[in-house]
This record gives C-alpha cells, structure tokens and sequence, in this order.
C-alpha cells in the first residue's frame, strides 16, 4: 500500500460506497458541494482502493480531477493509459469517453468537480475490463 | 504552529506570492486550472501563513472554498467572525462581501474554485484591520 494512503493526509469523510453499476472494485463517494444557481457543478470525494475504477463514462459539460493522495490511471479513449498522481490535475473535456481509478498497488483520491449545464453531469458506459485496466503495464 | 501544516500534508507547490495589495501577511497562489470554455471558475490552492489574510472582497458569479489542511477564519459582511477547518467546503455567494484567512495559530491551505462568467473572478476591497480580524476572539 501506497505511504500516501495513510491516515495523516485524510482530508474528508470517505463517504458511501459508489454504485456497483458504475464502477469496478471498492470506490467510495463524499459529495462536497452541490449545483447551486452560480456553481454550475458539483464537488465530490472519490476514494479508489487499489484496482478500483469507474466505468467509461463522459462529461455532457467536462469534468476537471484534482488528485489529492496516492498514484491512479486515467485514459481517454483511443490514448494510452496514463498515470495520475498526487497534486496533479487533469481536465476532462465535453463529451470524450474516459475512465479514472486508482493505480493496481495505490489508494488514489481525488477531488471531481463535474460540470452540469443542464444536461447532466455523466453519461455511464461499459465497465473497463481487466485487459484495458491492465494495458498501462505495457505502455 | 498546527500540526496540519507539516510536510506530509503538503499536496501542491506553494507556489508563487499573492499580490500585497489585496492580501495582508504572507500569502501564496498556485494556480492548478485556468477557466476554459467549458470549465467557468478557475482553481487555486492558496496558502496562508498564521494571521495572513484576504482584503474584503466579491466574487461576481461566486466561489468554492474547499479547506485541505489547517485552520481558518471567514466573515461575510455584517456577520461574525467563523473558524473553518479542515475537510470544509464554503459557498461564497455571487456579489456578497467576504473575507478569508488562517487563524492566527495555524497556517491554513484551501482550495479556491472561482467562478467568472465574464464580470471577472474577484473585485478587491479594503483590507482587513486587526480590529476586524481579530474580532473572532470575542464571538
């Protein structure tokens, strides 16, 4: 397990367990702050155990990921798997399939601030199979 | 000085100074997102030094505090002083007066989402006098 995992650097409540439908492995989920008339998206804590990861999925209005502890991956459709780390943030354009999680030996938690212009914040696709989840070892 | 402000806290670089004319104390800005087509607010990690400080200042479209380490203190005009802590998210409203800071025995690191749909992020104000930022002992 990551050092990075450990207690000293629990920022937020873990939250509840994320929708089996929508990810793979143990994911939990604290929201932080919702849409509001001004704030056209909402904040969530998403805490991925090692090998923990979303289905693909878009963004109707993007998406932007800061990573507050640990080591994931990220792809976007068609790119390679990339490693995501602490401190890093990624911005997830309109309408691109991607999926997130933590990284095979990591606990990765990340602040999301999904952008919702009023046609939803995520349009969920198929569960990242373990080939696709385990191609960043070849890249 | 707070435990919370050690090392192994630290996420992002502390980046670079924030402008003395609307700060008071030490003051620094990392910026992690600027505002894209998609993404209206751009996101800061600022951190305060014990007793540093904002000017009073509005937001034209609003602002998401999300404190990740230590200790603070927020006003909106013509309430009192509030401590905020770690883990916290604040909805700073659109046009309302504020001001944030650390305490006084805590250096305090929070996230800024600033929202600018085309009036501007932030418009400065005066800054805060100790009387002010001090008030927070008495409430």
């Amino acid at each position: 397990m990551d050092t990075a995992a450990n207690n000293s650097e629990v920022i937020f409540p873990k939250g509840e367990p994320a929708p089996a439908d929508y990810f793979t492995g143990k994911v939990h989920l604290q929201m932080l702050a919702q849409k509001t008339e001004s704030n056209e998206y909402s904040v969530g804590s998403v805490t991925f155990e090692p090998g923990a990861r979303s289905n693909w999925h878009t963004h109707p209005a993007g998406q932007t990921l800061i990573v507050l502890s640990g080591r994931g991956l990220y792809q976007e459709k068609g790119k390679p798997v990339r490693t995501i780390n602490k401190g890093e943030t990624i911005i997830c354009p309109s309408n691109l399939e991607h999926w997130h999680g933590a990284s095979p030996d990591s606990r990765m938690n990340h602040i999301a601030i999904t952008n919702d212009k009023g046609a939803g914040g995520v349009v969920w696709l198929k569960p990242v199979t373990d080939e696709e989840y385990n191609a960043h070892e070849k890249g």
